[in-house]
């Protein structure tokens, strides 16, 4: 049983059994436990008759179940399973209750199946980084910095463990020292994909591996689905990385939206139908463009605080100059040198004075003289 | 004298006149033109005794200048001086009166000088394709696409005749049969730049080539100022492609939002400084992102009519299932196979039910029987 555990015994047995019992995001169950209560909802179940409008088996499944054996073997495991109430519960799950389901599946999870040294409930101010399994060297380098941005201001990052940009995110995270969670859609002890043995090994010893699914379970396109509600709720906001038109990682993408959480999108070449998905997020207006860590933290800062500058260019030496010298300058010809006379007409300025500008900024190096008159320096073309 | 005329004389030759006078874009002469009309306000200018707040000499130069003169050499050239009021004048450069100045320079011009044989009230529905001159292969490459795909839709384009994206604008207009329009900081009858020889000959006797400034004029920056906007009211709206933070191209787009013209951005790699500019423009909500022609097209439509779809991603096998037949293909493990009872579970639905489905999408190719039970094939994955 988890150290930080405050929920009673009993509604922590009863929520291991109903999660064991059912898949995650499960709409009727989540509403029987807001109507009965974990422990409640657990004894109907295992009557001999059960709620007719839940299968008949359910009720002798739910009896076969030993949850306080199951919660020992995940302990031996080093897996615990943080519930509603307890200390580590992240509250920001709680929205899921109001969020409107998306392909049958919501609601807040019966509790988390937790590994790794980090906590649940750190991750509120953290950002989802989610895109493509199949990202291109691009997506993936893009992803890497943006990881390292973001942990360099001291910002988490949630992702799925997946191929493509997840694994980018989750390694650079790693590489960076930035703080990382990995939401599964198996259990915590299961590895998918087999290439990533490493990786979720690494993720269990040293950060975070979330699943909904206690262990054991295998993956299944209805648990991705849930997961990635966990991945957006989670999360302070989410951001999609290269996302073809159906990627998985619209439907986080979605759920953040759902939630109301801050959904951001990285732009990349139109050529690239990696980037489709992206583009098409922000053309809807879903999603805001975002294209580093900065830009992130300024849509998911607390309005007035202003995390990052829009970028100004470099300075140039034109910027430095006086009003009357720029309307000068603005007046001598690029390629055929004018007298000062034509270029103070241009300029709608005095001879003479014109003529003065003119000595100056031709020891600034913005103007030559020629035997003609005054011509721009090449420099000074822009 | 063109053949489209008819202003009168005396109107088309005084602002012949003051267009050899003042810079393009003069905010003093606008004020004045719309107060005294271009007849008065040449006579105002000619007399010994100038208006004291223009420059002395402005009358004595005015003088010198033979307006009938110049629209005969003009002509001569092939030149023709569109003024307010002739039948080819493009009434949408009459809502430059109302738009906000911009360094210093705004108003309708007092006419354009005009070299080609497309008209110059044909612009109102065509879009302006503005862009870096530091242009990378992308950014010249995507430009290309778009202009064709405009073209494809019978939408011409117009651009400045600069280096980079502008170049690829018109270069790909004459290549893919696009109407095109050229308007440029110095005389129609010049070349700027100097590479760009054979490009504007071509334009001049094939398409349009346009300029505020009467013939002879030489490129100036501040002439570069006062073209944009004449780009951007000429035209139904502005497309960025490829812009640094502090690209020309980002006046033009001024412009455009000045005159309440869309402004649209094409999005690049966010590793180019060349799409910085074009990402900012999106950020800030200012412009509005775009991926290809008909993007550009949905926004610049009347209301109501829809040019492009959203891309939907290739038809996959799965769409065409059943309700219940998703449900169980979504309970089937991906990895390790899983006997129909447990799949059944997981569904949530009848055992019976769900092994006759579960045959029906072997026979389809989504789930193959193991020893142990079913299986996600390879190609179900996703």
């Amino acid at each position: 049983m988890s150290a930080h555990g405050v929920a009673t015994d009993g509604e922590r047995l009863a929520r291991a059994a109903l999660s064991r019992l059912v898949e995650p995001g499960h709409l009727g169950v989540a509403r029987m436990l807001a109507e009965l209560g974990a422990e409640e909802l657990h004894r109907e179940l295992s009557r001999e008759t059960a709620l007719p409008h839940l299968h008949d088996e359910l009720g002798e499944r739910l009896r076969a179940i030993d949850p306080r054996r199951e919660l020992e073997q995940a302990d031996r495991l080093g897996i615990r399973f943080v519930v509603p109430g307890d200390e580590e519960w992240p509250t920001a799950l709680d929205d899921l209750a109001a969020a409107e389901p998306l392909q049958q599946r919501g609601g807040v999870p019966l509790g988390l199946w937790v590994r790794g040294p980090l906590r649940l409930d750190a991750w509120a101010g953290a950002v989802a980084v989610v895109g493509s399994r199949s990202a291109t060297t691009y997506g993936t380098a893009v992803a890497g910095d943006l990881v390292a941005g973001l942990g360099r201001q001291g910002v988490g990052v949630v992702s799925g463990a997946a191929f493509g940009i997840d694994q980018a995110a989750h390694r650079a995270a790693l590489g960076s020292g930035t703080p990382t969670a990995a939401v599964l859609a198996c259990g915590v002890d299961r590895v998918y994909p087999e290439a990533h043995r490493d990786l979720l090994t690494h993720l269990a010893r040293e950060q975070l591996v979330v699943s909904e699914s206690p262990p054991g379970a295998a993956p299944m396109r209805v648990r991705f689905l849930a997961r990635n509600r966990i991945i957006a709720a989670l999360t302070a906001g989410t951001v999609v990385v290269e996302a073809a038109v159906r990627s998985g990682a619209l439907n986080t993408a979605n759920w953040a939206a759902r939630l109301g959480r801050p959904l951001l999108a990285v732009p990349g070449p139109v050529t690239s139908a990696a980037s489709q998905g992206a583009h098409q997020l922000v053309r809807s207006g879903a999603a805001t463009l975002v294209t580093c860590a900065d830009d992130v933290l300024e849509v998911l800062a607390p309005v007035g605080q202003r995390w990052s500058e829009a970028p100004r260019g470099r300075d140039r030496p034109r910027d430095a100059l006086s009003m009357a010298q720029r309307q000068v300058l603005d007046a001598v010809p690029l390629v055929r040198a004018a007298p000062t006379g034509s270029i103070a007409r241009a300029a709608g300025l005095g001879e003479r004075a014109v003529a003065g500008h003119l000595d100056r900024l031709a020891d600034q190096g913005f103007v030559e003289r020629r035997e003609e008159g005054w011509v721009l320096t090449p420099t000074a073309v822009d």
